[in-house]
């Protein structure tokens, strides 16, 4: 996607080193991030330089090769360092099993596991252009879209998957209007998805996480699309929280809810939701908030009760029966109510 | 209730000045604003320096008083414009005619207009008093319960609606925790109702608004008890924005969902929800955040992309069917699934 009018992917890999558009930065800032080791890299993950469920697949790929390159003899120790970022998101664990698996094959381990990596960063990309051009199929010109969190380009390495459809319907002349959830507590629809859709001069406008209900309650809301950090092989999802609870109303009010989630999105391991790790975040994303002060200086400051605590799991999970749809790459999964039309066997 | 060993009511008249508890300075100062005039008052009340159903009530019925102490040629220009200054909230009217109407029959308008609006704000101390004993039966020892804006004693003279029950079971040694959501955008969850409860040492954490569904789906939640700012003749209730989807998520989970409000936030007026008019208020509230730094100084800062815009409805309407009782100082009113064995006309 374009910035200024240059392109970039989200992250990506030159020499030995990972650079991450820096999205704890945005929208106040562009910058770009360079991770040197396997270990910058882990720090970027972690500490969400780099977030969304595609590029945290594609930075951990990167990392797994960084680790290559650095030390042959330390990899399985950097494997697990690296898996230890982010314990939900299903991309990350699929990317560090593939150019770990990859490299261990190879009579070239080190060059292998950065074409492994590459590879991974390409077929992300991809994939989510082909969500793109599947899930436009589902958008009438004129539709009112209701978003959570980000799953836009910055999410994966490029184009995204819940906004990837919405990207395609505009390019095609359809008028789309999207309702960006606010996304507490990191905002990452009032940041990142609002400074795509602006980018992208798509009409949006900004929501907060409580008013999804009230706007479909009134007919506003045409579909609901989210992204997906993990899918267990049932097809409930694991999503930034929030995500059960439009998933929940929209049910409700008979609005389609669907999940645009490349295939690397899946674990068959995860008989249902149940068994997908939810990560609890530091109470300090719920208690502070962080933006520019009207002299442009980033100020970090409290929004709650000195002296009270706070509970922050990042994610929650909507299970298969609220679900309208999973647009993947492949096509168009359809857990609920028909599932028996569908043969996952050829979709995964 | 008491504020360092020292006790206030939200709200209160001496002289012709009215003096309110300085909500929008809570949690991080607590000061006392005088209001010398009813257009000082009408601009605490529209300025949120004032907030809460009932507070509003006793606010808008003093204001009334103030209005005949200062011109009483003026008192019909000045009640429209008390009126004018919160839209959704049924007190406001209520206290507003209930004082015109007396001083108008009185011979003595002035003194009985300053009677009348005292004796507003008494019954709603009382109201609320009796609302926290009736509610204190539903509420079993152990109990957690989630609770959505503040309905607390400073959404109320003294008190509170919602978080009335609570108070009186743990006065009378039951063990209730509150999962208080945060309520953005004005986070009067995070800020007011946590502070409350800190203040009276009741155990409680703050969640993310999107975080009800999560922990309702893990059998964590046995009660959401919410406020009312306007309940419709057929129980519709208008609420901070946000209410109907934990009202829609209670039901789906089979918590109970109750709404507590005095009597006098009914407006049989309103046929059903769809008659109740939902304040817009600024998008202000949603694209920036204010509070203290590290340095303890308040800033202003913005938290979404500078380009994007925001709605911010500051209320919505749950449905009847969503509420499982409505506690009020008279008794419980279930309207839902069993509405033909209570008697609304002894109720209202």
């Amino acid at each position: 996607m374009k910035v200024k009018g240059k392109h970039y992917r989200t992250v990506w890999m030159e020499g030995s080193s990972v650079f991450f558009i820096e999205q704890n930065l945005l929208p106040f800032e562009f910058k770009i991030y360079e991770a040197k080791s396997y270990k910058d890299t882990c720090f970027a993950i972690k500490k969400m330089i780099v977030r969304g469920a595609g590029a945290i697949g594609a930075s951990a790929g990167f990392a797994m090769a960084q680790a290559f390159l650095e030390d042959l003899k330390n990899v399985e120790e950097a494997k697990k360092e690296i898996e230890a970022t982010r314990p939900t998101a299903q991309n990350l664990f699929y990317a560090v099993n593939r150019v770990f698996d990859a490299a261990q094959k190879s009579a070239n381990p080190q060059k292998e596991a950065v074409l492994e990596a590459k590879k991974i960063a390409d077929e992300d990309a991809n994939n989510c252009k082909k969500i793109g051009e599947i899930g436009n199929e589902l958008l009438n010109d004129g539709f009112y879209v209701e978003t959570h969190c980000n799953a836009g380009w910055l999410a994966f390495v490029d184009f995204g998957s819940a906004l990837s459809p919405i990207y395609v319907a505009c390019s095609r002349g359809k008028k789309i209007f999207v309702y960006v959830d606010e996304t507490r507590p990191r905002g990452q629809g009032a940041r990142l998805t609002a400074w795509e859709l602006e980018n992208e001069e798509i009409p949006h406008v900004i929501i907060p996480d409580n008013a999804g209900a009230h706007f479909m309650s009134q007919g506003k809301i045409d579909m609901v699309i989210v992204g997906a950090d993990r899918i267990a092989a049932n097809y409930d999802v694991a999503n930034k929280i929030g995500t059960l609870e439009k998933a929940i109303c929209a049910k409700k009010y008979g609005v389609p809810f669907y999940v645009a989630a490349p295939t690397s999105t899946f674990d068959l391991n995860c008989k249902t939701g149940k068994d997908i790790p939810i990560e609890e975040r530091s109470q300090k994303e719920v208690l502070y908030q962080t933006g520019p002060n009207k002299d442009g200086k980033i100020e970090e400051i409290l929004v709650a009760s000195p002296s009270s605590s706070a509970l922050n799991p990042a994610f929650d999970v909507t299970p298969s029966e609220l679900i309208t749809g999973i647009i993947t790459e492949k096509g168009i999964i359809k857990p609920y109510p028909l599932p028996h039309l569908f043969k996952r066997e050829k979709l995964l």
